[in-house]
């Protein structure tokens, strides 16, 4: 460990092999001292679950680059968090990056994200944290485009910090022959999965289902992720946790529940 | 099914036959046509995840009270209120209930409750929704005063209806010697888990972890359902799911992501 550098803690929920957290450690050691806690098989879609009804193992490995350690957690995106900040690091991270995503993370799907859960678990414990991914679900997607934007915007963090309660989510567009046009600040977009259940019958006639959907966008504004990244920029977006509905707070008192 | 009845859909994270979603079946059956699709087993901490890697399953049963179905699902949360309103029922729900939760969902826990998630899910698809939950983690928690205040506010929501991306999420004391002193709309406490690892060895020589923790409150602030919940007040926080922190997105452009 050099003296002064930060301290990054890097994970993810495709698993800690997935190109794209090989991508992100390679871009975070030019940075800082990275250590990487990650989990050992895909977690997408684990929300912000937490393993509270069975056991959680580490295991530390080498699969390449210049991490000061790399360990593969049994757990979810958010167990990786807690138990790096727990029982792997001595100090507390100076930031931690999630992803990048193989898949996207824009809109409402933040909701679904295990690598952004990781990321809002990280920013729960005070630490400026970002999740990075990009829209194109295959597992060799070419993250070459991404890179030097991960680099950008985490040196920003690093530099900056984040206020407490803000964590950022970062969406890349599918690489295209046209290159990125930059990065744009916006919202999330108001959107919805629509699912198709794939109703199927065991050999044994019992009947189950596959979760399947489509992504629908329902919101026709120009400031949100969803528009942007179609206009092939990078989305930024600042979340919060607080999830609060301040403004419906004044409306609820009128409402009678104390008579 | 009883014409101009509204058609409520009732689920939780701690499976069909635990007390507190019993207890709401009840006082759901009081207001409406009561469609039950809830977990198998505890889904407990398993925050939004979804199930997109397994098959799910619904198996019918009956267990007791004026419900008009009630299912088993072996799936999330989430997945149950996305199974149900897909292949259960033939028109969306007038309401969704989620609960009564065994242990609080108040503050930060929000972010990992199975509970919550499920109102969520359903407020996402458009359904006004609410999650219950009462402070008291005991398999024989006393609901018998949360009970008119389920009925009251459960009747509320279905007459006045919540504004699109607003979803309620109510939390009752652990009961007392003395009675609630009534309903309080608040916001959520800024507050955290301080995690302790509970670090095990197996009889092979492995090492593992259990994840424990405390809840700690951060928040001085008199406005919080923390502070409520400690004075014995009920706390009614209308939560979101647009995670955009607005209040960033000014500042983050006076960042050089684009040079």
């Amino acid at each position: 460990m050099t003296k002064n550098r930060p301290k990054i803690l890097v994970t993810n929920d495709d698993g800690i092999t997935a190109l794209g957290i090989r991508v992100l450690i390679a871009e975070m050691c030019k940075l800082g001292d990275v250590y990487v806690v990650a989990p050992d098989k895909p977690q997408s879609g684990k929300g912000h679950a937490i393993t509270i009804d069975a056991i959680l193992e580490l295991k530390p490995q080498k699969i390449d680059g210049d991490a000061i350690a790399e360990i593969a957690c049994t757990g979810t995106p958010a167990d990786c968090v807690k138990l790096a900040i727990n029982e792997v690091l001595d100090t507390k991270p100076d930031m931690c990056v999630s992803g990048i995503n193989h898949g996207s993370n824009s809109s409402i799907s933040v909701i679904y994200s295990g690598t952004m859960s990781a990321a809002i678990e990280a920013g729960i414990e005070g630490i400026p944290s970002i999740g990075f991914s990009l829209c194109d679900f295959s597992k060799d997607v070419d993250f070459s485009e991404a890179q030097d934007y991960v680099y950008k915007i985490a040196k920003e963090v690093l530099e900056k910090g984040l206020p407490d309660g803000v964590v950022l989510n970062v969406n890349f567009p599918k690489k295209s022959e046209n290159p990125y046009k930059g990065v744009k600040v916006c919202r999330q977009a108001r959107a919805n999965w629509k699912e198709k259940f794939d109703k199927r019958m065991s050999p044994m006639g019992r009947e189950y289902f596959w979760l399947t959907g489509e992504f629908e966008n329902l919101d026709a504004g120009e400031d949100t992720d969803e528009y942007w990244l179609e206009q092939n920029y990078i989305s930024l977006v600042p979340i919060q946790f607080d999830l609060t509905a301040h403004h419906m707070i004044q409306k609820l008192n009128t409402w009678k529940l104390n008579e």
